[in-house]
């Protein structure tokens, strides 16, 4: 079957994480996480990110990042974001409702905000009329496909802690970062300062299930309360929890995610050929975005479905993932070439 | 080993149901519920239930009553239940906090209100100083592992429309009930004038995943962007809806439901033998209530956890599952057998 | 003009604390609190209650109770309450909507909950599925019209201390117990242990506004930014504060509160003579609660309006207000004796 | 004393205003709006604005904004304004935390959105990923001094209509839009197709309260009850509602605001004359807003105080009042004059 480029939670579950799932329903176990499975990947998590963590399963992204939000503020404090990311366009609101916080939307072409536009809010603290900027949550790699160094992470948490303030990680596309600069999880998140951690793995061969990770963990005191009341706890945890150490194991992710660049960058290269395709950004993990004429979109999409991420300018994206290979992408640009011709 | 008592969602997934995930795991799929598997699985429920209906898949049990519930009343509304309701005791305050509204609860033994109960709130009706009441909501069968007759059910949902109101139905082991009544799940909840009804199957052999059902379809017209809001939308969703083909081909609920009741029927005759073991309740599906020795208790549940009802009398509940077989039931009576003398 | 014994929120403004209205408005202030007015209102509240409180003033007695427990407990905790409780019933959800928790209701008699009802959720403590016990609420006097003892009281707060949780009282009519029992508003409430309080006094004589008082206070931490956010600041705050100044000097709170209890009394004795009308409790402040015969009670109303308490009985409730007169109450008392004979 | 120029909301009550509230004072009253003032203000509500208009009197400008939106729309929708609203930036997150949905701000030079703004989140529509655009909220005068036209609101009155949305006037300095512009209330709001407009003039003589106005009275059907769950309603109502009657007669509105646009203009012209101070904007309403010379800021407020609207330019806000003479303005001109030379 022709692979879609339109998102890599497209793809499935990787075999090898599918046969722990079997595996894992080979008997009973105690729910909500009183199991082997999940205190197994509580190990696991331990051994990649230290043992002075907390690590917490949940039930998908926006979860993840809606609960680890609530746990680092309160309702009259306000996170500081991009205006493209996931939590302020992709989630319906579900931050807002969740904490009752505002968030404060700086503008951005490539998806990555600085500590200079964080600096602008700073005015609000201590005066009652403003939500109090308490965290600043950024996404590695960002919803356009750029990364963040590591010295800009350093740098915003860094701020972050000097203002009282929390640096959170929407990781939802962590091991596609982490593949692309050559680091590891660690690396990329708790020894840059990062206080809390989206720890997203369905989009790079899980199934479902996503981590909140923290480093601060002062502020995972209250969390099992949180995610309960936040619907998301599941109560036969172990189907999450027992595709870490797949995941984990001989680097499964890193393959996964390392194939996805790789046949990103393929794809980016490919597609420069074609005449009426203008690509629009730098291809840093797993997503090209490309300029289409506007009016083949809506054709083209009807044959290999794809997101428009700007109606106005025919701005669109493709994604790779973790279970393609060379000759989908070579595929798909036959394809795209024959349609655009 | 050992079957555990503690409860139904201790259970896995049942073969069949799994291999159904194995095979939506061949291909890829658009995510969100674009895809074959979620098609597929909205029509078995419209075969159910009638065409005129509108069904949408969340994450768990929790997620589905409070969704449900947010799409049925206002912040300023309020939800009339029993107050040994899931809802009320057993979700760390979801309804509350995803829906503002209030909950009113009123005393019971067996787990169900009535209306009469209900009727003790209606003076409140159009005055702003009050919670408006805006639904019942019911558990079949019920937390005490007690039913509603078809009648109490239908007297509620006249009640429910009579006074502008709806009728919510918790139905996280209604294949239970439907077993124990002999009745399919339309002649259990549309039938009888139910609004909303929480499907649940996790407790029955599924995994994860659940439906709530619109018969009133007027309270559906936002749900999709309701449960994205609330964190209830999976990415990769045929790996829940994949499940719904084989769990009512076939009757595989059916039978699952009727060996869980069968073998909690078992055990409540075996139970009866035990001199220093009081039953406490009727067992009309697959749970059994019973006082133990106070000073019993804590040793019993580090040999085989179960859980205490009520620390003061020492009332314990245990529960059966889709897959027990009757010398789970023999072996585990033994065990209390021993123990208790 | 008849006075009405609907409520003692339909009596005005003392006429001394009118005129310290009329004198703040002689020159213009900084607004939302940085103001003479405010300051001295703060210096007051230290004196009555000494110097270790914190003091912040709001907009109406909803206001003041909702803002005070969202500073005292988190979404996924619990307020425990007697189910007569304003906050439960008569503020149409504002707890619940504002702070996203639970109300834990007990049932009552007469409007007190005791130690033991308190305890019964106890068992709730550190499990993830229980929205957790945090809070006592208490009113003084209570709704029905009588009153916690010192020792009740302190019993509730040692509890409240011994488990971690804390204990709020809701004093829309604290002058009116503190006038009963001959004691001071602090020996009422700090030094019993309360750890935040309602202060009311738009019922005993001011025209709007209330206090929230913290004896706790590391509770007061972020209370402006609460404040703020429920909508609960004035931006010309003085108009509140310039109140209290009058309220508490010569004891003119304490006048207004024995006065209305006083005349509660009589009103007690006089309906005593009415062989048609019941009085269902004891009178410990400004409330009288009596049976009246149910064929009569809306024409009574559209006469003299005041609320029925329980339509099934036929009990309604008559409250005095601090500006009534022995006269008021022979008049309404003639009125009954005619209309019932 | 000294007038201040730091808010419209520093000075009092108009002098026929407080005559009011004393005179309401005379007698005792029904409370929560069931008395002779309320509906009196209510039918001079529908002689400004036309007998098919809903009115509900609330306690201040933050409870208007939020209570009006919270009717206009689900937690699961957005409002769209300029990123200088006072909803955006002025309340400490009130709006997203009572009504749970989102803002979408869209930034701005002189406080204006318009059209093609809005329009830049039409593509939302529809897709369950994204709040849905319900809202657009305009204040008018704007926090920045400036004014919609009367086409810019219809044009965006229209553009809602058209897309199922509605239009939410923030009228908090609506009177001196009105002065400015030579229109009346209705023809400033309901006339151009406001849907519901806060209706504000404790800026403009009155000294507390302030009114939500449904002219699309649709949206009117539930508010009672969210305005008692918002916290936003007074026992003792008519001392809001007695202030509307002198506030309304002989035009005492108008003159107000007259006042203090002329004023404002008085000082624009003024300050044109000192040559270390910069003129930022157009004084359209009773603002000026201004550049200093940063050095000066703190010294200059010490002794007189203003707002900063712009650490890092310097910019600060002058504000007239409707209770300011000439020599006010003389005054401080004098003393700016002084102080920067």
């Amino acid at each position: 079957m022709k692979k879609s480029f339109a998102s890599d939670n497209n793809a499935g579950i990787h075999p090898l994480i599918m046969d722990a799932i079997i595996k894992a329903n080979e008997d009973d176990y105690i729910s909500y996480g009183d199991d082997f499975y999940t205190q197994e990947a509580e190990g696991l998590f331990k051994k990649v990110f230290g043992s002075d963590i907390d690590v917490f399963f949940v039930l998908n992204g926006t979860g993840a990042n809606a609960t680890a939000l609530k746990a680092m503020l309160h309702s009259f404090e306000a996170i500081v974001c991009p205006e493209t990311a996931h939590i302020a366009v992709d989630e319906c609101g579900a931050v807002e409702n969740l904490t009752g916080a505002k968030l404060l939307t700086v503008p951005t072409q490539q998806g990555k905000i600085t500590v200079e536009q964080v600096n602008s809010f700073m005015h609000f603290t201590g005066d009652q009329h403003h939500s109090q900027p308490r965290v600043i949550s950024i996404s590695q790699s960002t919803e356009m496909g750029t990364l963040y160094t590591q010295a800009e992470i350093k740098e915003l948490a860094d701020f972050a802690h000097q203002h009282g303030m929390y640096l959170h990680m929407d990781g939802a596309r962590i091991a596609n970062a982490c593949a692309a600069m050559g680091i590891g999880f660690k690396e990329m998140s708790k020894d840059l300062g990062v206080d809390v951690l989206s720890f997203g793995s369905t989009k790079n061969g899980m199934g479902f299930g996503e981590a909140v990770v923290f480093f601060n963990k002062s502020l995972a005191k209250y969390f099992p309360f949180i995610r309960k009341q936040s619907m998301q706890l599941l109560s036969k945890l172990r189907y999450i929890t027992c595709q870490y150490k797949p995941y984990f194991q001989d680097d499964l992710w890193l393959k996964n995610a390392m194939n996805a660049n790789r046949l990103a960058n393929l794809l980016y290269e490919k597609l420069s050929d074609i005449p009426k395709l203008k690509i629009t950004r730098k291809s840093e993990v797993n997503a090209v975005f490309c300029l289409l004429p506007k009016d083949k979109i809506e054709h083209l999409q009807s044959k290999r479905f794809f997101y428009t991420w700007d109606d106005a300018s025919g701005e669109v994206r493709f994604m790779t993932s973790f279970n393609m290979c060379e000759n989908d992408i070579l595929d798909f640009v036959s394809f795209l070439k024959e349609e655009l011709t």
